[in-house]
């Protein structure tokens, strides 16, 4: 692994707000249909909680060119991964773009990382549907199975708390209030 | 490793020609202008083998929003790709972005792996500043020195021939007229 603990920290629902981000343009945009609260979501994807026929009212949604560039930072987050490089540790930014809508999705996730984090954090941005490939010593996500090709990835997956997974049963569960304990600072 | 050789393909200068893109493009813009030869590129960065006041002007032309998007791809790599894959081999293009013009260079990238690889290759895209964190067993690069936070990387460099590397010893040394060889199928 080299000298540094590398910390590989997912962008959506970890350091932007996807879910408030969705909720807030769904409400707006279809007052008269039906919502799932922040609090009673239960599915990584909207789709799966949804009924089938808003598939496309999704879509439209979350494949407009701005919409990942505008979602609010979670709160906590540039600050602990400010302090974990002040720790000495190789934080990456690990995100995986949309493939169906990538013109939307993958210059604003550029976007907004240099928007909330500044232009230094774009080189630390690592964009792939694979993040099993990536060598590191924790991945940060709110995503319960991490899949790719690599059966055992170097990284730990220490899955971030969101009210989506929280049904779930995992052993390291963090957030931007404990993430010092969790990672044992 | 996991069980798969995994081969890093880098982008620019090894499937899509760089070098002919933007030499075409200059001389169309500038026909009045001092250009180099492809045969006597000497460096990897254009800017520093062009007079230092046509930096500008070099920008102007890179930073388009269609440039990566447009250009040509280079015979045979195609072929290798699709060739290593049905070896079993796990193939992946790793590419680094530019930061300054993201808007630009960054959907480019993902249009033309969409354009002439296909679709399902933009599941196999990483983009990266830093291709050390990487895991594979071989990067094929036209760079000839990747910089990065690892030391020591997983895998192996074998340098991609171009002219603007010719001039430097290395012992591994690819087309994709000799990939079979170098690699050792």
């Amino acid at each position: 692994m080299g000298e540094q603990r590398r910390i590989l920290v997912d962008m959506d629902g970890v350091l932007a707000d996807f879910e408030k981000g969705f909720l807030d343009e769904w409400k707006r945009e279809h007052p008269d249909l039906p919502y799932v609260p922040i609090r009673d979501r239960r599915t990584f994807y909207h789709m799966d909680q949804y009924p089938a026929e808003h598939k496309d009212l999704i879509y439209e949604i979350v494949d407009r060119p701005y919409f990942y560039g505008n979602l609010e930072p979670i709160r906590g987050g540039r600050e602990a991964l400010e302090e974990m490089r002040g720790l000495g540790w190789d934080v990456r930014i690990c995100t995986s773009p949309s493939i169906s809508n990538y013109e939307g999705c993958v210059p604003g996730k550029f976007m907004w990382v240099h928007k909330y984090l500044g232009k230094d954090w774009l080189h630390r941005l690592v964009l792939t549907k694979d993040k099993t490939i990536v060598d590191g010593d924790v991945l940060i996500d709110d995503k319960s199975r991490i899949d790719g090709i690599v059966a055992r990835p170097s990284w730990e997956h220490v899955l971030y708390d969101q009210p989506h997974n929280r049904w779930l049963k995992m052993t390291k569960r963090l957030t931007w209030e404990n993430w010092k304990e969790v990672l044992g600072v």
